[in-house]
């Protein structure tokens, strides 16, 4: 019985290879051409990003989707507003890589998502650790993300942004919370890189690995 | 350019079916076989880890592996205390269902991973946001565990743990967050469905997708 299963749900090489291929060449991408994304792939997008674990099955997730022009101008602005305040935390050659750090595509992208974390029913193992609920949803947009790269659409995720602020503009609920603000949209290049490590303001480092408890 | 660019890009048919059966055929596993993950698939799945996107390429992460015995006993001690802990936050029916819920596999597992976000530089974008330091590491758990259903390798987020006793236990600096603690192994078998829709906890709810803005 076993066997069988594993049998069945087995991936072949080439399967296995596609999969990693996402996962390595997945970019936070900035630059979008104007082209739409079709509905039926984002109908994709969104099976994925729905089929993500969540903390006791709980799906205490939201999205609100953007496509008008205002709204993205609206965005852009509190955008910049946040941008000013966090380039003053920096000094010399950092303030100087900043300045030139796109860090943003909110006005080329087509779509927009406004991800939530909405209030949900008390469930399981969000006693010992709440936050799960958050994950959960942060695990759905990274599912979204390798879906998206997959169908070849760029996905960047702002952060530049005051929470509080966007979920006002869009109106929301007071117990949903802003949880991330996507823009996609097919990207103009898959840069090899991230983009950071290109532009000079952080490398790749090793990833830290301990046997059993920490030295 | 831009369509070279794409053309070397584009992921085949196949490939992108191969990427969404990764991410909808995920499960969270509970019951583990006792065979070791070889170390060449778990260099892989740190790979997919690894390439996660994080805040200003912060890559705030850092991974214990546990394999030895008595640790183990230790974390399922602890998850047994805060388990009797929970279930007394729900009465009748609901009760009754949790104590038939299997939610650990921690003895089973060969190898548990306890996953931290470890203290960073400032960097980019977690001033308005600073929880992003924690969803970079979310999103890595979430490429380990795509990438494992492809190796055909189970993962089970175990959220019953005090964070802070889990981190204790492991030695862990207190600067550094235990932020998931998962157990990993070839499953007995793959479930067509969530272990708790199964079990009658909860079921799966359509997605919640809104126009431009909240209604």
């Amino acid at each position: 019985m076993a066997n069988s299963s594993r049998r069945t749900t087995a991936f072949s090489e080439a399967e296995k290879a596609a999969v990693y291929r996402a996962l390595l060449t997945r970019r936070d991408i900035r630059h979008f051409r104007p082209d739409p994304i079709p509905e039926e792939v984002l109908e994709r997008l969104y099976q994925a990003f729905h089929a993500a674990p969540s903390v006791g099955l709980t799906q205490p997730w939201a999205i609100v989707e953007i496509r008008e022009r205002a709204t993205k101008e609206r965005v852009f602005a509190l955008h910049q507003e946040a941008r000013a305040r966090e380039r003053a935390l920096f000094q010399g050659k950092a303030q100087r890589v900043y300045d030139r750090l796109r860090l943003e595509g909110l006005l080329e992208a087509p779509l927009h998502l406004a991800v939530f974390q909405r209030p949900v029913a008390r469930s399981l193992g969000h006693h010992t650790m709440p936050e799960t609920l958050a994950y959960s949803v942060v695990l759905a947009v990274g599912n979204l993300w390798t879906a998206a790269r997959a169908e070849g659409i760029g996905v960047g995720w702002v952060s530049i942004l005051e929470p509080e602020a966007v979920a006002r503009l869009l109106g929301a609920p007071p117990d949903y919370r802003l949880l991330a603000y996507l823009c996609l949209g097919y990207p103009r290049a898959w840069p090899d890189e991230p983009l950071l490590e290109r532009a000079g303001w952080r490398q790749r480092e090793p990833l830290l690995r301990y046997r059993e408890r920490f030295p």
